[in-house]
């Protein structure tokens, strides 16, 4: 034993005594990242929806442990000002018990890009039936819940939560970090329920990524340089409320794809599949990733030569009252699993873990995405590859403004 | 139904039909990366060893399913031919069945500095008692199996392994492809048993990498740029046989780290345990992370300034009769998952499945990882937060030189 060294005991039991988080301003050393790495997290809509997606992600769903609107209120609150700071690179100053809030792993990291997106549950409205914080009132109608689409997979442990964040950075280590330290300031409030890492290869800008099925996604996506389309298409307005005035609905959830199975597709079943050459990302038919969509197109048989069941003719505006959604998904990999697949004719046994998690914004999800996915779970032939097992549909809020916290005006007032 | 579109299960049923894999050269698109992004595949050594950490890794192990020393030999040589063209940023020409085997899912992306680096298990030589591919006499003797280590918990699932493949690159996308490639390659001769994906963050070239603890690691690492050095504590020498001259015994397991419980202790606790300052890197007692680590400085009550059980102190070489091994561990973070920790005072529950996947390489185990290990695992404070949980020790051969596969000499002759 040295001068310093107590019994692992003691110090851990001392460090663990009280569990308040006194949050006591201490030093922090400013990282001085150049702005280009830095998104603002201000502002009237939240950052991460429109922010070109960076190469990172980091998911995760809270479950409150608090039972007063004010607790949620000085959560949101501590949450907000916390990731103001981690948006602009910069540790989260305070102290637990005389330990740090911030773990430092990031201390010369740039900010990379980090956004980080929050969302509401379907549950902080009501929970088994209760009106747990008074918030019942103010549901938005078109915060509906998500019906069990054929095929769903759900596992209940990935599924749902009463508060979502994102974050997003193009260093995973950055958007580890931030969730990390948001959910230490949770501590005793809110605890994880579940998670997802995501990542995206490093594609040029212009050039749209490849997924893991080694098609390009997200060619129909709507163009968030176009603001009147953002607002017919993303952004929530005034019907349900002020506080998601500026909001958008996102769709959350991790999709394991048999990517053992899909390997072994010839490349021309695979296109029919996707409705797109997978090399030029041309729709079937057409030369050019960018040519547009034409579902009327027949061969000289008289059969379209877009699949009736191909994802991408599903997908379509065309195929959905013109219905769109600003897709943001990420590739994600969590290793292996041993699991036995739905279809009966593939055979048994190992299989990567990984897939999609799929992320899409919309304005109204009964005009957007359930009505769209209703369909796409009945007909869509890639759903023999492709598996949704958990997540949900959350509410992320208008943006905060400097001295506001996020969902602010859900509740207050 | 179109003109395309036969049954699901025709056409699947179709597509797996026929077990053996026919590479059939057909017609690739070359990448054309710059030359900066490309590791060179052969050489005198293996790469991936000394080549400056990439910022991502996939890490499989796999088991064999095939029987006879000329089976091996064949995967070898296929292995050795696809990973060359996947360093060179090139796709794998070749199909199963009529459907490719690259994937193409990284079509656009550079080789972003790929490395492809291949390992043998024990269970090559040796596996329940039998000498599976008459390779047991060739088993140099400095590849004994690793000992239990106090604190161990192994999972069965998750350890050993026949051979070894890691990926390393800049984009974690490439990473995984190549993985995904080789995999494929193996259908049906050898099948994955476990596998971790990691990651380092974005540090500057020259700054020592923070782990998830918040700490550099790898501060007192060899300079890879003496060759002096690496031939007397990295490189295996003829002892071995030629197969091993100029290869590596490489230790890799998967380390969790209870970063919740890390993260409530109070810094100068940290430090203690570590032996160095968090925020500088700086040995206990002096200023800059290079300063030399003094370990019989005491204080002035005579005890010794860096703690004798920290882990600086346990680790070094003067601890350790001048051994040192090549530290090349990623972090990583599988989500989260419900544990129960092994340390009683801590509340149990939920835990980030994260940590770090411990890699280094040395000239021989037996004098520099197992003993090292063997003192670590019994003192080391900082034991109570990071529990191995798989991996093992694993052979890799020296590098083939054009013409050649890996582990060729062993294989043959």
């Amino acid at each position: 034993m040295n001068a310093f060294s107590p019994s692992r005991r003691g110090l851990i039991g001392a460090a663990l005594t009280g569990a308040a988080a006194t949050a006591l301003p201490v030093a922090t050393k400013a990282r001085g990242p150049a702005p280009a790495d830095r998104e603002p997290f201000y502002g009237p809509h939240q950052s991460g929806i429109l922010t070109p997606a960076q190469l990172h992600t980091y998911f995760a769903a809270f479950d409150l442990e608090i039972e007063s609107r004010a607790d949620v209120a000085a959560l949101l609150k501590t949450w907000t000002l916390a990731a103001a700071q981690l948006s602009e690179g910069r540790p989260v100053a305070g102290e637990t018990d005389g330990s740090r809030i911030d773990a430092h792993d990031v201390l010369e990291l740039s900010p990379s890009r980090l956004t980080i997106t929050f969302g509401f549950g379907a549950t902080l409205f009501e929970k088994e039936g209760k009106d747990r914080y008074g918030l019942l009132p103010r549901r938005p109608a078109a915060f509906v819940d998500l019906p069990k689409f054929k095929g769903d997979q759900l596992i209940l442990e990935r599924t749902g939560g009463d508060l979502t964040v994102q974050t997003c950075a193009d260093d995973p280590q950055v958007a580890f970090h931030a969730l990390r330290t948001l959910a230490r300031l949770a501590d005793g409030k809110a605890r994880l329920r579940w998670s997802q890492t995501g990542f995206v290869g490093g594609f040029k800008p212009g050039e749209t990524p490849r997924n893991l099925m080694g098609f390009k996604d997200g060619t129909m996506n709507p163009d968030v340089r176009d603001p009147a389309l953002m607002r017919e298409h993303v952004w929530a307005g005034a019907e349900g409320g002020d506080w998601m005035n500026g909001g958008s609905y996102l769709v959350a959830r991790p999709a394991r794809i048999a990517l053992e199975h899909w390997d072994r597709m010839k490349e021309a079943f695979q296109e029919q599949t996707m409705g797109r050459r997978k090399l030029s990302g041309a729709p079937i038919g057409k030369a050019r990733e960018t040519d547009k969509l034409d579902l009327d197109a027949v061969d000289k048989d008289g059969n379209p030569v877009v699949a009736e069941n191909s994802h991408v003719r599903l997908a379509a505006p065309e195929s959905n009252n013109g219905a769109q959604m600003l897709r943001r998904s990420y590739s994600y990999n969590n290793g292996l699993s041993f699991t036995v697949e739905r279809w009966p004719p593939w055979r048994q046994g190992m299989e990567y873990d990984a897939g999609l998690l799929f992320v899409c914004y919309q304005r109204d999800p009964r005009r957007a995405f359930i009505p769209m996915f209703e369909k796409m779970s009945r007909f869509d032939m890639m759903n023999q590859f492709v598996t949704h097992i958990g997540g949900g549909l959350y509410a992320c809020p208008r943006g905060a403004r400097p001295g506001e916290y996020v969902g602010q005006n859900l509740l207050e007032g």
